[in-house]
Order: C-alpha cells, then structure tokens, then sequence
C-alpha cells in the first residue's frame, strides 16, 4: 500500500529530486495543463513557464563576508519572524545556530535540509511545500536582541549602543509585535518559498525557542533595478542608492568584536491609514513625502536619483523641499541607513472597517544611532504622522557572514569562553 | 514649486505611461542599479528583469461569455474582498456595477481606472501603487450572496438551491470571517497589483458599500501547469483537470436567468495546524489525503492524473485508498467541484504560539448542492478534520461574463423590473 520506494531519492535538489523520479509525472502533468488552454492564450502559457522557471533559479550564497538579505536587492516576498529564547542553556544555542547554518545554506540553494528517508512511520523530515520548487532568490537573515545576550550570560559583550530602542513620539508599540530574542528575515521572490525555510528553521529548533510575532510583506516592480513603491502610490528606497555607494560608512559594523561585518536591523510595523491618505491631494501627499509622487524625484529635481536640495527656496523664499516633509527631515540629519521594506495587506480592521495594511519597515545601519536620530527628527514634525501607526519595534544585531565550516554567530557564543 | 506636468500623461497604460514621461529617471535607475552589481551575479540579475517583465504582461480580457478567475489557472496571489451594501438604493448599485465593469476591464488590462488629471489641488485619481507595474494576469470575479438580493428586494429572483450554506459538523465559523453581500476575487501573479485593484473599486464605491472582510493569499509554482502545493505539502488541485474536461456540466450556470453562464462560488477560511501536521508519519498524512504526497498520485497508482480507484483493496482486503481519507470521501459522492484555493501565513496565533497559516478555500460550482455534499460527506469522519478548522464561509453567485457596453450583473439588476 505504501510507495515506500517514492521517498528514496537522495538527491538534494528539490528540483532535480522531482525531475529524477517525478519525470513521469511532470509529463503528465504538462499534457494535463493542455485542458486549460481553452481558457487562456497558449503562447502566453507557455512564456509564462520561462519565467517562472527563471526567476525560481535565482540564489545568493549564504556563506559569504557579509549576510545575504541585506545588500541584496530586495525580493518580492518577506516572512520576518522574532523568536523567543527557551533555554537559557549556551550549548543549546550554539548547536541550534550550527544547525540554523547548515540548513540556510542549503535552504538558499533551493534545497531542503535533509533528503527523504524512506520510514513513513516518522513525520517527513520536511514540510515538503517547496518541493519541485527553486530557490526564488531566497536569503536568510539572523539577528539577536539586546535580551538575548542577558539571557545567556553574554550582556558584557553587549556593545555600548546595543540596548532596546527609546520609544519615540506617537509611537502605539504593541507588546505581541515588540520584544523578542531572535530574529529571522526570510525573504524570496516567492513567498512559499520564503514561509517554508522559515518553517524548517523553526522545526530544528523547536525545543529551545518559542515564536513571539511574525508579519509577511510583498513588493512590487515588473524590474528588480526598480525601486518598489509603497501603498501610498510613492517610491519606497530611493536613497538606498546613496547609502550603498559607500555600505562601509553606512551600513557595515567594523569594529573588532563578534559583530563585525555584521549592521543593525530596526524593524517596524507601520500601520498605513489608506483612506486617509486616498483623500489627501497630490500636492498635500508630494509635500509629505518631499518627493514627486510620478518620478521619485525630489521636489524641485527632475529625476528619481537627483540631489535633494534642501536648502532650495522658492520666489516667496519658502523652502522647495517642505521642512516638516519626511525627506526633509530625514536630510536634515544628515543621517544615511539602509532601506529594506515591504508593504503588508490582509484583513480588514475591525474597529474601522478600514483595510488592515502597512508597511513592515527595515533598516540596516552601523549604529543604532542612526536611525534613533532620523526617528526623533520626524519627532511630532513630520507631515507623514497623520497618515501612519508605528505598532511594532525591534533592535536585532545581524551577526557578520560566516564562511563554510563556521557558523551564524559563533564570534558572539564563542568568545564569552575567553570574554 | 509643484510640477504639475508631471499628471498630465493621458496614456492609460501604467507601463506605458512610464515610459512616455518618466524615460530619463527609468533609465537613471538602470544606471543606478550598477551600484547593486558588486552585490549579486549581475547576469542573473539581467535574467530577472526579463522574467518579471514577461510576468508582468500576461493579461486575460475581462469581457467574455464567462468572467475570468474561475477557469483561469490560478494565478500566485489573491486579494479576495467581502462587502456589504449600504444602500438599498438599486439604482446607486447599478450605477456602481457600470462603474467596476469599465474598472475592471482597464486594470485586467494593466490600466489605471482613469489617467491622471492636472490638478494637484485633489486626490490622485489613482492610488498609484501600480503605477509602472503589468497586468500580472490580473482576474476580477464579482459575485453576490442571498443577502444582497433580499436586501436589494430581488429574493423572487433567487434560484431555489440559492441559499446561505448550512453549519457542517465540526465548523467554528467566525461571524468576522462571514456573511456579507458581495465579493470581489482578485487574483494576480503579484500581490500589490491585486490589491491595487481592489482598493480602486472600493474607493468608487465609498458611499454604496463597506468592507465586512478579506484575506490575502498566495500561490507556488514553478511552471503554471503544475498543481501548486498546499502547505501540507501536497498537491492542491489535481483534480481539476478532470472537472474543467466537462466544465458546462460542473462549473457553470446553464438555466435561463440572470445566473447563465456565471458559477456559484463557495470560499471557506481554513486554520492549518502544522505542528500537529509535521508531526505525523509520512504514512498517516498520505491516508489523511488519499494520495502519495511527493506525486500527487492517488495511492495505489503511479502519477498525480491517474485514475483513483476507491473499489480497490490490499492483500488483506482493506481498501488502497482508505475510506476515511479526503479523497476517499469526496470520490465517493460521484461529484467534481473546481477548487481554486490560496494559502495564507502571517503573524503567530497568539493564543497558541504557532504559526496563523492556512488555506483560503474557493471552489465554483454549478451548484451550491455540489459543495453541501462534498462537505457533509466529510463530516465527522474526514481524518483531515485533527488538522484544520473552518473559520470563514460564505456562498456567492458569481454572474455570467459580460460583452463590451454591458455590465457585471446587469441580468439581475435590470430584469427585476421585468420579473
């Protein structure tokens, strides 16, 4: 009764493990497909195939000088998730995050972390929603909170800067999206893709940590050189650019200890209010922003990646880039980090009847003084307060890469031995 | 201060109208993503761009004897809305069914619903969020429930198998999660350009309707003639190839009223309890669904389109494909439904600590009476019934398509008076 002979591939690969003993079935299933060709163009079927096929080959290497998934060109899809410590056993950790290594780098290389056995008397060694598909570009992202180092004894390697964010003006933190020990940014051009390695993750570790939130997100653009824009109509990232001209001034930690090589993730969950925003004017919704809505351009500039200038004065000598505008703020600090968001939509608000959307904003700097600044500068000045909710936070120190062999935040688990 | 030529592009298409007036700043971010190369292999970057693009540009006409989105391959992602009406005003209600119709046909096109205007002094017409994005084979399917012609005093109209679906065993429906006088499915292969167009619709219609409820979900598949994976990790549809062979005798309306050539829709929210899932043998979960989870087959058989023979029996006598499976029990009832369903995961059930995932279940149906059997044939008996929980329901009539100059529904609305 049971194929147990359909579980005894070896072959890592997912793709490659269907194509070896699915081949059959494939075929089948694209003679199959034919029945649906009444409903839709054939020829577009079929270029649709190519690129789906395309775009799931991408992947970055986990191993590397730096994590992927913070460089990298933002994907599509997010699953970001904090976990919590079960355990305040160091050994236990270090073997979770042994494991964690391992499984990303195989994970990103569009692979599952074991191969089938072939006892189907014991649950699968994985969930299998991504078998038969590739990598989409999948990057896993690992970071520790200030808590994290309490619990584990490790607080006297806890750089200076390293403590939980101030809460800022207007902020509505909810305790369910804040806090935490861990976390994970799962992201991919495929959101399947992006929930099942964070899936497997979890599953290796379940005895020594808990899940506290979790939140998925999306962009969008036809081009991956595009910069995505958000749910208010306005292109999120441009000045990523800038920052990414010189990643070692702005974004890299490299100071001589665990977390070099490694940035600083600010996450922030940003409820949008649409339909205030929707009945905002263009000219209202661009002075917010201090940007064209069309272009991206900076108010006063023609194009996306032109110099903000803002100290231009208009004839009646007020400022071209409002000073209240979010840019206008912003550039004021002087102050670059590294923008990495994703907009968020599901659900409708029950208390507003208003659609449950917004963005799931991240940062990578050097410091978390940059973005503790640029967050204060917007303070109760900035125009964009009327139309967003910051309801979560988090501080996370994203460990440095690791090459093959080492693994996700030993620098940290190892020293305190001679700390 | 205030460029206002930047909205007076009169070109419909989002892309286009990038092109036409935003040419040098596309270009400057080609250039711009340069600074990204050192970051990623830059070929496979270029092979991105291609592929998104050829994704993008898949479009399926709205007008046509049927809406799309029934027999449409499903596509990656899914905003699917409930509203309730406002108004008992039918005229207001006609007014806003011509509106979405012309909307629809232009964001199926990959359109803005109007170009933009001149004056900066008001609301974009567009929210902009698809502003430079394809069509991503965007499909709009409006249907009605039983409450919206009772309200609208249209009940004489009602087909007599046209009512509210009963409470199955075991359901633990959720009033937020129910109910409600319309639906919209919008479904694409990105998640920003289906809810774009979503938002749009509601935004013309503020006055006549509110949001009651919505989930997004998503779809994985490499080729889009592959029967995508739940996250169960088994194939979820397989059986639609042989429902769409004779869709005139499974899926579509072929009595003479307002319904003809439309599909009843039934969508159910369904909780997944993964742990439980993960945590149980390769054998138990295949018997659960009846089929072989890395083909699809049918247990007993070789791939995932062969037949699956209920009659069968073992060695010992017992039946191949166990009797208490999903399957086992479905085939039993003789009847074929077409199954259109996404899966859902964000946030941490917090009264659990384990993930909030899920499938949003559609299928369409000539007939209410084909899901009321399949449903109560599981009862108690489905061995799936340990491993999800239906919170969300509803039954909505979806109309027939329509031709260009007429509107979605406008058999309904317009024979009452004739009736």
């Amino acid at each position: 009764m049971m194929k147990s002979d359909t579980q005894n591939a070896s072959a890592l690969s997912r793709r490659s493990f269907l194509k070896s003993i699915g081949g059959s079935s494939v075929g089948l299933a694209l003679g199959g497909g034919l029945g649906l060709a009444a409903c839709t163009p054939k020829s577009s079927t079929q270029n649709f195939s190519g690129d789906y096929s395309a775009m799931a080959q991408q992947n970055y290497p986990f191993y590397g000088a730096h994590q992927a998934g913070i460089v990298t060109p933002a994907q599509r899809a997010i699953y970001f998730l904090v976990l919590d410590l079960h355990t305040q056993d160091i050994e236990e950790i270090k073997a979770v995050f042994k494991q964690w290594t391992e499984s990303a780098a195989k994970l990103t290389r569009g692979e599952n972390i074991q191969p089938y056995g072939d006892n189907p008397f014991v649950p699968p060694v994985d969930t299998g929603e991504a078998d038969g598909l590739g990598a989409y570009g999948l990057t896993l992202t690992f970071g520790v909170s200030p808590a994290f180092l309490q619990k584990l004894g490790l607080s006297a390697h806890a750089p200076s800067e390293f403590v939980d964010l101030p809460l800022f003006p207007r902020d509505q933190i909810k305790p369910e999206f804040s806090g935490g020990d861990i976390c994970i940014q799962s992201c991919a051009d495929d959101p399947q893709t992006a929930f099942h390695a964070v899936r497997q993750l979890v599953r290796q570790a379940r005895s020594s940590v808990t899940m506290k939130w979790s939140q998925s997100g999306f962009n969008a653009f036809d081009h991956s050189q595009h910069t995505p824009r958000n749910l208010f109509g306005f292109k999120d990232g441009t000045a990523n650019q800038e920052t990414l001209k010189n990643a070692d001034q702005h974004v890299w930690v490299n100071t001589p200890n665990w977390l070099a090589g490694g940035s600083y993730l600010v996450v922030r969950k940003i409820q949008t209010h649409l339909e205030t925003w929707d009945r905002t004017s263009l000219k209202g919704q661009e002075e917010t922003f201090g940007r064209i809505r069309h272009s991206g351009a900076p108010m006063g500039a023609q194009a996306e990646f032109d110099h903000a200038d803002i100290q231009s004065k208009d004839a009646n000598g007020n400022p071209v880039i409002p000073d209240n505008s979010h840019m206008g703020l912003a550039k004021k600090t002087g102050l670059q980090i590294l923008r990495r968001s994703f907009s968020f939509s599901s659900g409708i608000d029950l208390t507003t009847g208003q659609f449950d959307a917004g963005l799931l904003f991240i940062s990578f700097q050097k410091s978390p003084a940059q973005f503790i600044a640029l967050q204060s500068a917007f303070g109760r000045m900035d125009r964009m307060n009327e139309y967003i909710t910051h309801t979560g936070s988090g501080l996370f120190a994203c460990f440095g890469g690791v090459q093959e062999g080492a693994y996700i935040g030993q620098a940290l688990l190892e020293n305190q031995r001679t700390g």
